[in-house]
Parts: C-alpha cells; structure tokens; sequence
C-alpha cells in the first residue's frame, strides 16, 4: 500500500490545503467562507460560510468511516456525502463528503482527523485483479454513517461489500446468517449505488454481534475472491 | 483470450462456489436458503427460496445470453437482472443475474449451464484500445432476454452493441437497413444504459434475417473501430 | 499527446466515417438518412433525415466546445449530447453529440470541424495520476454549449472542471470569487454529472471577467492537484 501524506512539507501554496494521502488518493481541502452564489447552488444551510471537504478517488466506505470519527470530534455537520463512479478502473465508488462549520479551524479540523483515520478504516478493504472486499466496523455510529447510509446514532454498526457484486450478495446473505443483527440495507448495481459492481449491505445491533457478523463474512468473502484470482491482500493493515 | 475455469479442482472451501471462468471475472454462486431479512430487501418473491447468482466485471450481454440457456434448461426464473457500469476502465457494463428456484439444485443447474455458454457468447464480442463491439444472436429468446431487453418468448432476437457509442449508433442503423427486422430497443449513454459508453440496439423478427442484420453491422463495425486503432479481435471464438 | 488523425489516408471503405483523432479516442461519423426505425427511437424531428455524430472515450468538455464552433461554422442543429461515465479509468465523461441537418453536406462539415477543434480544446486539459483539471472558455457561446450547459448564446461563457470532485469545488469558488461572473451551473457526482468524479461549474459575464475567473480558478487547481501526484501537463497546448 502507498504510504499516507498527511499535512506533508511540500503542501501547495494554497490556502484551501489541508492534506493529502495517496490511499484512495485522497485530498483534504477547506474554504473559509464559501461565495455566496456557490453556496446557494451546494443547497446547503447559509450559516455554514465554512466548509471542509474530503475527496478521493477510490473509496466510498472508508472516507465515510473516517469521516464519522472527524465529526465526533469536532464541532461540525455533515452538509453532504455523494458517491462517484470511480476508483480508477475498479468496479467502486470515490467519494465527496462536505463537512459543515461556523468557524472554519473546526471544518479544518475535522478534514485532518478524517486523513488521519483513512489508514485505518482502509485496513479492511481487500483487492485482486478481479475484484474487491471492503468490511467496516463501529462501535457508535455518527452523523456521516447517519448521513451515507442511515445508522442509527450511537449504536454499533458494519457493513459488507463485495465486488463484483455476485459476492456482495452472499457476504450481505453470510453475515445476516453468522449473528444477531438488523440489516439497514442492501445496496445493488441498479439501486442505491452510483452503479458500481458492488452489493452492499448495512447492520447494526449489539457491538459483538455487529463484529461476528462482519468476521464470518470476511472469511467467506476471501475464499470467494480468491477463486477467481490472487489471494485478495489487505489495503493497509486488518482492524476488524 | 484468457481460459475457462469451470468448476476447476481449486474451488474454494465454501458451499456456495459454483465456478469461475476468467472470460469477463465472471463468478456463479449459489445460495441454497437465502435470508428472510436479505430476501425481503431482495423484493423476490418468497417461494423462490434458493437463487443462483452469476457476477461478472465484464459483460453484460454475453453472461445475459449464456444466463437465457440457463433458463431454458432449468426449473428457474430470472428474479433480477442489474447492469452496473464496469469493464475494469473498459465502456461497458458488468453484470449481477439472479435465477431464483424452489430446488437448490435447479439453482445450481442453471448456474453452470450460464458458465458454460459464456465462452460461446464471449465470440462475438471484438475489442481493440479504442473501444468494443458486441453481437448477439438467439433462434429463440427466454426469460432472460426477455427481462433484459423485453425480447419477445420464443423469437429470434439479435443485439449490436458499439462503444464508443457514436460506432454503437451507425451499428444499429446499418442492421435494420440490412434486413426487415422489428427494432425493440435503442439504449444509449444517458437513456437505458447505466451510463456506459454505448448504444445498444435490440431486435426481433424472422430467423434469418436477425442474423443478416447482424452480419452486416458487423462487417460495418469492425471498420469503424479498425479505424480508431488496431484491427478489433473476437474474445474467443465468433458464433454467429 | 497522440496526434490527431483527421480524414487520414487510411480512412475505412464505410459510407458513413468522417474521420478521428487519436485524442479522446474521438470519432466522427455521418448518416445520410437516418432509418425510420432508428429516428424515431432517438425522438429526432424527423426533418432532420442526416445527422452528424461526435463520440469519444474521454472529454465532454473539450468535444461540446469545438462541437460549438461546428454548428456555428454550419446550418445544422444540435440534437442530443449525451454524457457516458467514461475516460477508460479515468474520473470524467466520454461524449456522444448528435448534430441534425437536412443536408448530409452540413452534417459531415459540422463533424469536421468539429474534429479540427479537439486539438484546440484539449489544451486546458490538465491531468496527472489522481485526476484531471479541464478549463474551457469561449468569446460567443452557441447552440452546442446551449444544449449541454445552459450557456446563453451569444454570451462568453467558462467552465471549470476539477477531478477528484473535491478540488473541483476549490475551483468553482475561486472562479467566482476571482472575478464578476454569473454562475450558471454546480454539478457534483450526484447531481447533474453521470456519476463521475467531478465538480464542475459553469459561468457567463463579460469576456474578460470569464477569462480572468478561469485563470484565477486554474491557478490554483494546478497546485492542488500537483499535490496529490506529478505536476499536471497539458494535453495539447494551452489557449485560455
């Protein structure tokens, strides 16, 4: 995996650079006071004038988890999250997640934790030739889980995605299965993702329960992806 | 061309493997006794306990076509059939077919039937650099086309596919000049496709003449896409 | 950058190719008269019996522009432009642009001048290894960027473009804070793009405010994406 470049030396001379990291290639950015005509066509709450902003292009799941832990710990709101069709010729998303804030060292703020966490919640995102595994894990979900896929605050939660999307279906089918938990949602091709190759599944439940569930999709989720290609490797370092 | 693995001796250790086949990363799984949670999310119908799962990154007419062969052999339905814009940075679409069955073993049976026709319907499908082009041919369209493309049970039906879509345009004009044939469907970038790079047009009529409209956008075609870089090859072995 | 090849020498024996360059993967193409069928499935006017095609892998942007100056330079009609979710990997558009005449003449003129633009406008075409920045600006906007963008003909009109998403919306608040313009449009991976991962925004004013907004807004987006990998190099030559 590539190493992260957070807050590194060489930051452009521009006042909206917050950081980056080549996991996902993924940049952190902030405005200060968003002009006027453009806030108004972002549709977003006038007394936001700061915005912090997270992109990249591969990864949805992990900016989002990330993100959650850059809004629990600053004062901010999540103003949007939009999913992009990319990750660089793979079959997921890339992401835009807008933070919203009053004062703009709060919306920065919040763009550096988000970097800093991206290490880990890429720790659990598993690749091959052919496809794709991504497992998350919270033990108190917050306003950008809320935001993205709609996990009830302060509960735990998790999700599965397998790509192509044939394995997201038993991972979402495994982990129901594997565990005592409630499913929020199950995301396909054609419906609630930006037509990525993914299904996607969401639960929640007790904390152990959440992590049974992910934990015996994951196993099955390896044994499948590897039979049609190398054995699938962890992004950055397991954390489930 | 890459070889088939069809239910090869490295399958891996979980009861849903069915088989593999590296033309297009396709996969096809099976689960025997899916969810009550998973299958309501799903909208199937319930008696349709069992379903079988073909995925794919790339394709979606070959594995629709090989998944028609599926259907017809088996006690199957189609329950859904998703496009998700993939092609690993290609312009097309990958797949997600769901066969729904109240016997595993129909399931399973109509799963491998699917894997093993892809390497037929894998033959008319040409690329070079710049892009693809794709032809089907059926004597007698099923469930399968038929949720697909709305082709009408038990006619012949052809497909012309051309990405760049501008090529996919001049491919569906050129086959109905070519022949009397009732034109079903035209799907382009922002209107039927899941934004892929292509225009995609369906047609039934008599036999014979769905495949002369086919010969004759495909002599066309692989002209107009020679001209955009190398001479277009057949993936594996053309059928029609 | 590949050179274009435009009406070259080794143009196919097929009535309907116009030519292509090898930047975008563009080809441009013409049908004398449309097949009924096929017309009516397009929803054309059916006085237009002729119609011209533009279609490329990578550009929306650089092909609706130089399209601009084709249906300025002809007596021809926009039909459709059509976005695809494409850049073989990339995270922007191909194009598909439907030009309407009643004379193939002006069908095939419009798509040669077309092709003769790209070269032009993919000089403010900026990529690296994350992403790409895409400026374009006209004196006299017309129907093509009418139809696509909203853009008031007659009028000087701009775009930004910057991928990941993220730096797009930097580039569309430092436009319009650098200058007095009137923006038109905010399109974000979600909103108003094919899923791609892009913010783009769209401007009209005076001539030079246009200018001086896309040079403020380049400026910066030159930094930020260089942050992120190697130092972003035109496609072809700069011309704003």
């Amino acid at each position: 995996p590539a190493p992260a470049r957070v807050l590194s030396g060489a930051a452009p001379a521009a006042t909206e650079f917050v950081g980056t990291t080549a996991l996902g290639d993924t940049i952190g950015l902030v405005i200060a006071n968003v002009d006027p005509q453009i806030h108004e066509l972002m549709k977003f709450d006038p007394k936001y004038k700061s915005i912090g902003i997270i992109g990249d292009r591969t990864g949805a799941g992990p900016q989002i988890f990330a993100a959650d832990e850059g809004v629990k710990a600053t004062n901010t709101e999540i103003l949007s999250i939009e999913l992009a069709r990319d990750t660089k010729g793979g079959a997921g998303h890339g992401s835009l997640i807008i933070f919203g804030a009053e004062d703009v060292s709060d919306a920065r703020r919040a763009v550096e934790v988000t970097l800093g966490e991206v290490e880990r919640t890429m720790g659990d995102v598993y690749g091959n030739e052919a496809g794709h595994l991504e497992f998350q894990y919270t033990a108190r979900a917050s306003h950008a889980l809320n935001k993205a896929f709609g996990a009830p605050i302060g509960k735990a939660f998790g999700i599965t995605v397998g790509a192509p999307a044939a394995i997201g279906v038993v991972l979402a089918d495994t982990a129901v299965k594997a565990s005592t938990i409630d499913v929020i949602g199950y995301s396909s091709p054609a419906h609630g993702t930006s037509y990525s190759n993914e299904v996607i599944s969401t639960f929640t439940g007790d904390s152990g329960a959440v992590r049974q569930a992910i934990v015996a999709a994951r196993e099955v989720g390896l044994k499948l992806l590897g039979a049609m290609g190398a054995t699938p490797t962890s992004t950055t370092t397991p954390y489930i």
